[in-house]
């Protein structure tokens, strides 16, 4: 998929264009349109808000909706309110995940003004809606949140890094047979230490004292922290 | 899952105390606390930018994240940078999902402040870290926008809702004989018209025609919409 467009149509607010323009930046997106923006261009407020992002990218400026989306193929409208029209509305997931299908297209994300949000003669031009779900009794999102999210749903649909992985920092992982070892090594002192009272619960007790280490995906230097951890505690029994 | 709990810890600006309280209510979530918050509470910037949403819930105040923690479960702990621990990393979404398996337990999702983010002793108290993927180039999320991205992704990894549907307004879908019917008046309109010139290639310039109506899931109304536009044209055709 290309580098999606995102389009502010009528926007009212010049913090609202700076915010959508970092939103973009943080997740990879450049290229900004905006049609016939209520104070003109360039702005200054929106140079605040963009916290830099605008030294990065310039937005180009169109004077009708139309004008702006003349070379892309596919348009997702993002609309709060359901219309009485008959298009395929989209989740942010679901359409981020809809544009990864669309080879060798353009595609460009059209949002309206703030306070009125797209007209239907916006929507007309465009192929798809998109509404995000909100809490129904609480409904605020702004321009620049409702780009930010948009973006972050973009950037996650195309993000090929596991979605969790375990950091073990500089360590490593500890292997197997070093586990192995520790297990067999606290089995030992505890069965020095009269731990398995219960003779017939021994292997019950076994089986849960593992499962609290192994849960734990161990580096290899926590096991050698452990096997430390026995040698003092054997050492106070030895004192006392 | 139990609502889940932000936790801000140390935040510097009301401005960001607020957007988070606006973010959270906009995703349905009300359990806000602050760990020492720099300015105080009550916080008028914070109320300025929380659009009203401090009108629905109040954040509980407290001294040290683990005061403000005792009666969770599990903590996801947000963070910028990788660090030197040994803890699992998960992706908004991926966390989010991480949550639904937690039945009857309460999780919080813990930030640390504007300038230095969470410290390795906050870190400390958190079983998981989550890091919001970003453009590496430029990655300038603010503490609001983070808690919008996390609130987002729990309300999705809990919405039910479909993520894509087809909005047909007012009106219904068209059945499968009314939609034959139409196509069968067409092609007889346009065998009238002497449209089919090559007669082998009729039947796949049929099922060219037809693939491009089927692919528009018709409603009942705009059925009867392509009638009028036959009946219009032949009209004309007849008139000239």
């Amino acid at each position: 998929m290309p580098q999606a467009s995102i389009i502010l149509v009528r926007p009212q607010m010049g913090e609202n264009i700076g915010a959508a323009a970092r939103a973009m930046l943080n997740f990879g997106l450049k290229d900004l349109r905006l049609v016939a923006p209520r104070d003109g261009w360039p702005n200054d407020r929106a140079v605040d808000t963009a916290s830099g992002a605008l030294d990065h990218f310039q937005p180009e400026i169109f004077e009708t909706l139309q004008d702006a989306v003349k070379d892309l193929h596919v348009l997702y409208a993002t609309t709060a309110r359901s219309r009485d029209m008959v298009k395929p509305v989209f989740t942010p997931n679901a359409a981020a995940n809809d544009t990864l299908s669309r080879v060798d297209q353009k595609v460009g994300f059209v949002f309206g003004p703030e306070r009125t949000g797209l007209e239907n003669d916006d929507l007309m031009l465009c192929q798809n809606l998109i509404t995000i779900p909100t809490n129904p009794d609480f409904s605020s999102l702004n321009l620049g949140q409702s780009v930010l999210l948009i973006a972050a749903a973009l950037h996650h649909a195309q993000d090929t890094s596991p979605p969790s992985a375990l950091s073990h920092g500089d360590s490593i992982p500890v292997t197997q047979d070093k586990l192995e070892e520790f297990f067999a090594r606290l089995e030992d002192e505890l069965e020095k230490g009269r731990f398995f009272k219960a003779r017939d619960l021994k292997p019950t007790m076994i089986r849960n004292i593992r499962n609290i280490f192994t849960r734990s995906d161990l580096s290899d230097q926590e096991v050698k922290t452990l096997h430390g951890i026995i040698s003092a505690l054997i050492g106070n029994k030895t004192k006392s």
